[in-house]
């Protein structure tokens, strides 16, 4: 508890003051002011975020957490909860969409077993911070103790805190867990407030009546275990997922380190919004990704004020937004760090035609 | 006009009984089916445009088109005219935002003189195709003659050609040229029958008065010149300029070449209509990079039935539009040739649990 207390402690509003020199430096450059969008407001927000008036991002990395969920017992996805495991083999082997993508924006992907309901092969390329052999079904209790949410929580801190001391500019969080929408969709609902119908989504592709089991599944979880919404740990502990605590602990990190923190989809705004109960500020050091296909959440995001990067009806995971973005906000980044200036190059400000030197 | 002629003659619809193959490929892939959105219908469309199952993207290339418009002088933009040579020269130096992003991506930029009120002094990174010094200014009669309209477009389809030698896999829209959204705005609404009140906007960054003033330029030069909305020709002739008449060149070619081609914002889009009013199957090998924040830029994408991939608020055009744009087509093509099948990678596939190899 005490690095989890202490990693909270650590979060602080960034210094919006930045973003005056920020907008002076964006309004200087080659372009009328304005005219880049969204990039300008992400170059803004890199430098208020990370206080260095010049961010740069070389080190990407995306933290792709796996866990298993008791509650597929309840028959609640349309994969075999064993697809947890092949897939990390996948991700390992470099095959999966997210190696790909990651690869694609040159970002480094850290794979962690954080409660996978097998133990793999040991490899190098996969970091094993176990918590348990995946969580209990929460439709017949809580998903696992309050010691063991803490726990995800701090692996993900310890993770993240490892990673960091190899540097680390920018971050990304990304998912694997046959089940985990589930548990997502149950942690939305509480947290945001909204029906457990307007969250749950098909997630890996349930047709109708799996759909209808799914949120009768997530309503009896709720039934039964009462998670107080003020409370992220207890929310955490009574319908999350090894894999959710780890990201939030990700994502807490980052914050406390002044690091940008890309959130992905569902899963990973499920993680976010756990974050952002224990910590609001914490929300000030996130970017979302994309709005994801799964049906709540736009929800979530607008539950904290995050407006997605990019909607390209997305719903896989594993941090693939997140890379995605990442590709985005590297070239908001460029524009700050490379464009050329009004006086450098010689263009004329607008209305102004008197510096024209042709 | 023959190469023009003998162009558009070659424009044939893609072969879409390949996208079967596509998608078959695609659901074979290690993840839900579908869940990778619109990444998976880029790549089903990259393969059926080229009609190479394999596609890739190793050539890419950005066409920034630079002329100037003698309707600037009625007072339709916020910025002075001289601003498009001394952009160009930003161009040649490399500080432009196009230039950034399409580093950032990859790309190699096409730099082009198609029209502008100045010579520049002779630059092995600046391509001089000039039509004539400027348009003529259309708020008192034709812009252009239709001779010039013609050549201007085939001096796009030229210099796509040269290009095309060296190799090109994608090709991106972009442009240059103070008062060219006042251009754009006229062709656009002729040829979406939109009101020019509808498609209009504020550019580089008019106020309410300069907008109303800019409406009411469009309204007149429509009124004079008359613009027949089935004829392409004249249309451009009549309201359009020489680096929109390129970028039509560019669009035909590149479709003839069944090479996809990226279309960048607001102007771009006004060049896409045009080459979509020669020759609709032209269409079928456009993808549009984002939706401007230009008024009227979502009419026009809507006219011809194109999605915008992105949405951020971006309004500089260069080109940096269809920049950002390729980064994300050459994610997803990445996705097809790379990602691992699931018979390779030993992942169930969904409802079958009898694939399980751990």
């Amino acid at each position: 508890m005490q690095l989890l207390q202490d990693t909270i402690q650590k979060i602080k509003k960034p210094d919006y003051s930045l973003a005056q020199e920020a907008q002076k430096r964006l309004d200087n450059l080659t372009k009328p002011q304005g005219s880049l969008g969204r990039l300008e407001e992400i170059a803004k927000h890199m430098i208020v975020v990370t206080g260095n008036l010049w961010p740069q991002l070389k080190n990407k990395v995306i933290f792709t957490m796996a866990a298993d969920h008791g509650v597929t017992d309840e028959g609640v996805s349309a994969y075999p909860k064993e697809v947890t495991a092949q897939m990390v083999y996948n991700f390992i082997g470099g095959g999966a969409g997210i190696n790909v993508l990651s690869k694609h924006v040159g970002a480094r992907v850290v794979v962690v077993d954080i409660g996978m309901a097998v133990d793999l092969k040991p490899d190098p390329k996969l970091l094993v911070k176990k918590i348990n052999y995946g969580t209990k079904n929460m439709a017949k209790g809580p998903a696992m103790s309050k010691e063991e949410a803490i726990a995800s929580i701090e692996a993900g801190i310890e993770v993240f805190e490892n990673e960091y001391g190899k540097g680390i500019d920018i971050v990304g969080t990304g998912d694997m867990g046959i089940g985990n929408s589930t548990s997502s969709a149950a942690i939305a609902s509480i947290l945001t407030g909204k029906s457990v119908e307007e969250i749950a989504g098909r997630g890996t592709g349930l047709d109708d009546a799996g759909l209808s089991k799914k949120i009768a599944v997530i309503k009896k979880a709720l039934k039964i275990n009462v998670p107080q919404p003020t409370d992220g740990l207890d929310v955490l502990a009574k319908v999350g997922g090894f894999e959710i605590g780890g990201l939030t602990g990700v994502i807490l990190a980052a914050a406390a380190r002044k690091v940008p923190v890309v959130i992905d989809g569902f899963i990973s705004t499920a993680a976010a919004l756990i974050a952002y109960t224990l910590k609001p500020d914490a929300k000030e050091y996130m970017i979302a990704a994309h709005c994801s296909q799964e049906k709540g959440h736009r929800l979530m995001l607008a539950h904290m004020g995050l407006k997605p990067l990019l909607d390209l009806d997305m719903r896989l995971g594993e941090g693939t937004g997140s890379a995605i973005g990442m590709g985005i906000i590297e070239a908001s980044v460029k524009i700050l760090t490379e464009m050329a200036t009004f006086q450098g190059a010689g263009v004329s400000e607008r209305n102004d035609a008197k510096k024209i030197l042709l």
